[in-house]
């Protein structure tokens, strides 16, 4: 089947949620997110088609739309087969194209990112296996070969890439098996910054209802409602359970140093992005401060790219490995991530939220507790419960505090039409009769 | 003049040259570039207008200009007197607007910072000033003001900044007499991989007469294509004169240090771009492995953030510090880098090139050495002899191997309407007949 599978269109839509209505998803930073995503369709000879998407928070994601509107030149009348041969060689042609490569990370890669994984869901689909069986189905060397090792190979080269696939091959039919039976365990982001703590202590106990015992905070705003909220929060899920707390880049480094010094009475777990995202140096720093404290330190949500992965897992700077579905160049970049913190032993714990990342990061959650690290323990997976029945046809599901290991072919990011319709931006029912959309686009 | 000026319209133009006819600017990595520009004129209820560019290598070119279009709205019906009150207001609503700062760095800092370059150049428009001159003439509160600290402090505090700035009053006004007698030494960027020795050759010698003794080439093709160029570039400029070698990110750092321990008996004065832009730690062990074979390391075309020159230059990865005038969110950003390399002692050596960069690099050396570093000696300002005559009103000039200090009020970058109008992409009469846009944007 995949070798007559031949790309005939990309489309590509602009969907958005008013998220900001209710404060869903704030913090220090991010005021008033409203979760969007550019939805890509990848439309073939066949009825089979590639979906995937590229999650942003509001104004700025018709500008990815566009820049994968550009690219789907280099996708339209491809063929499935040509990819599957060498993913890395369409991964090449976009993220390192001579002339687009001036544009950097950011925009770009995200964009070029959202094309390479709707090939890969497209490969999926046409194979009938959910992404992270397909992953854990190629063979050490296919997993190398999608890696550009340009930048890598001095902290990770493809010989110890391969040693390190090779040996997860063993037991792998068992934690197959086990994984089948409980997917990774999720944790659960309830403490936004917007919202009453009564709101929040309902959000939790319904989650403890579900077997969630890790649980997320927004801090940073100010240090004495961080005291307050922390208090509240170790009032509600006791002192025994995993609180993290995340910053969302709000501090400088010093600062971030300080304010979680005074926050280590409660016994946070890691402090996700205390500065910015792109500081190695700041990241050391503040890693080296806070281990006598117990503190981890996390990040990856807007790592712009794998050089800057590199660095924070080579150097000890984070103690867990946030990786993101969409903020890099597509699975190619994450086969590479995920590689790297496997030799360094730094556990995945991948970022989520917003529309559809959960249904992506779970696949290398599963992935990499299957076939890479070949751990589960210390293992943590974030998870939100909103934005999913009424957006997918396949929702993502948890059992007892872990993800359900998925079944049905691809990432599971085929959308209901009616929301789709309802939501495209800026002429969905949702939007048309709101402030115009430039007026909303930039609220301050 | 400036409490009355209100922008009444933004303009945008895709403006594009295909300069990969004749591989000018061609490296290892971007093979065929067409210099290209997203040219801004802002329009005011005067006869005033802000200029600005930002600069790409072809396609993605429309990308930027997407991006400006949209923030556009941010400036539109703002007076100018605003931004003067508080040029900062405007380069954090924008570079850290609470939703669009997810799309990180690249193309929509890129376009930000067009935004906020136009909004300097009206301000000087405005003045009747160069921007050196505009910049210079601001007190050093003023200047710290312009700078968003929140990732900077832990290397360079506000305060260290204004007595940097303080000292920089003493005898400025010696420097700007000398600095009017001759602008900052510039030097020739020559050796294109593409070119032909024989076409180099003709080039050097005509830089020659016009006082150049500081020459640059493109290395990291082939190891025994670089040592053929440079032997023959030695025998052209002699075994005195500076010669810089720019590898434009075509190596992995192991693979960097090597490269380069083999020409080290050609003396490259340093070697810039040796690995991936974001690789602080990568060019902090380059660094040291060259250091004793008197290499310098360079870096700041594609230097994505202030963050990472933070990083590169606190550490001493980079001994030679090439701010750029289009990469980050414009002057404000600059000026912090300016500062910080004034901290750590770090020559600021411009990049040059493209259309329009050497037109506005100029004035940020000039400042640099005026008020800041103060300094002459060790700093060189890249230059390239071509897309001036034919393009700018007032084209940028050397005498005796120096930038001639500009006199025009604000960048120099008021383009011929003749240039702008055939070099529109894509309908202007130089594209109208090639290849189609998509077609040629993508050329493999």
């Amino acid at each position: 089947m995949i070798s007559s599978l031949t790309i005939t269109d990309v489309e590509v839509t602009d969907v958005r949620v008013p998220t900001s209505d209710n404060l869903m998803g704030s913090d220090p930073f991010h005021k008033k997110p409203d979760y969007s995503a550019v939805v890509i369709r990848l439309h073939t000879n066949s009825t089979v088609q590639g979906h995937s998407l590229v999650f942003n928070i509001g104004a700025g994601n018709d500008w990815v739309a566009y820049g994968v509107r550009d690219l789907a030149v280099l996708v339209v009348g491809q063929q499935l087969d040509t990819f599957v041969q060498s993913p890395a060689a369409l991964h090449q042609l976009m993220v390192e194209h001579h002339q687009m490569r001036w544009l950097a990370d950011g925009v770009f890669r995200m964009a070029a990112g959202g094309l390479i994984n709707a090939l890969w869901d497209l490969w999926a689909q046409a194979e009938g296996k959910p992404m992270w069986a397909l992953l854990a189905d190629l063979t050490p060397e296919q997993v190398v070969a999608c890696v550009d090792w340009r930048y890598l190979r001095d902290v990770l080269t493809p010989e110890q890439a391969l040693d390190i696939l090779h040996r997860g091959r063993n037991g792998i039919e068992a934690r197959r098996e086990r994984l089948q039976q409980h997917g990774p365990v999720a944790y659960s982001t309830s403490g936004w910054l917007g919202l009453s703590d009564a709101q929040i202590e309902v959000d939790i106990k319904a989650m403890q209802d579900r077997g969630f015992q890790h649980f997320k905070t927004k801090v940073g705003g100010n240090l004495d409602d961080d005291i307050k909220r922390l208090t509240f929060l170790r009032g509600v899920i006791g002192d025994e359970a995993c609180l993290m707390t995340d910053a969302n880049q709000i501090w400088g480094v010093d600062e971030a140093i300080e304010w979680m010094l005074q926050l280590s009475a409660f016994k946070p777990f890691w402090i996700e992005e205390p500065t910015a995202r792109d500081d190695v140096l700041g990241f050391i720093k503040i890693r080296q401060a806070l281990k006598s404290q117990g503190i981890g330190v996390a990040a990856g949500e807007q790592v712009p790219s794998p050089v800057i992965f590199k660095q924070m897992l080579a150097s000890g700077a984070l103690t867990h490995c946030q990786i993101d579905a969409i903020r890099m160049g597509g699975v190619n970049d994450v086969i590479a991530v995920i590689l790297v913190a496997a030799k360094y032993d730094i556990p995945v714990c991948p970022h989520g939220g917003g529309i559809g990342l959960c249904n992506m990061i779970r696949h290398y959650a599963i992935w990499d507790q299957l076939a890479v690290s070949c751990k589960r323990e210390g293992r943590f997976v974030e998870y939100l419960n909103f934005l999913q029945d009424d957006v997918f046809e396949a929702p993502v599901t948890v059992s007892q505090g872990c993800y359900d290991t998925p079944v049905e072919p691809g990432w599971g990011l085929a959308m209901k039409p009616s929301f789709i319709e309802q939501h495209t931006f800026p002429d969905g029912a949702v939007w048309v009769d709101r402030p115009g959309p430039v007026g909303a686009a930039f609220t301050a």
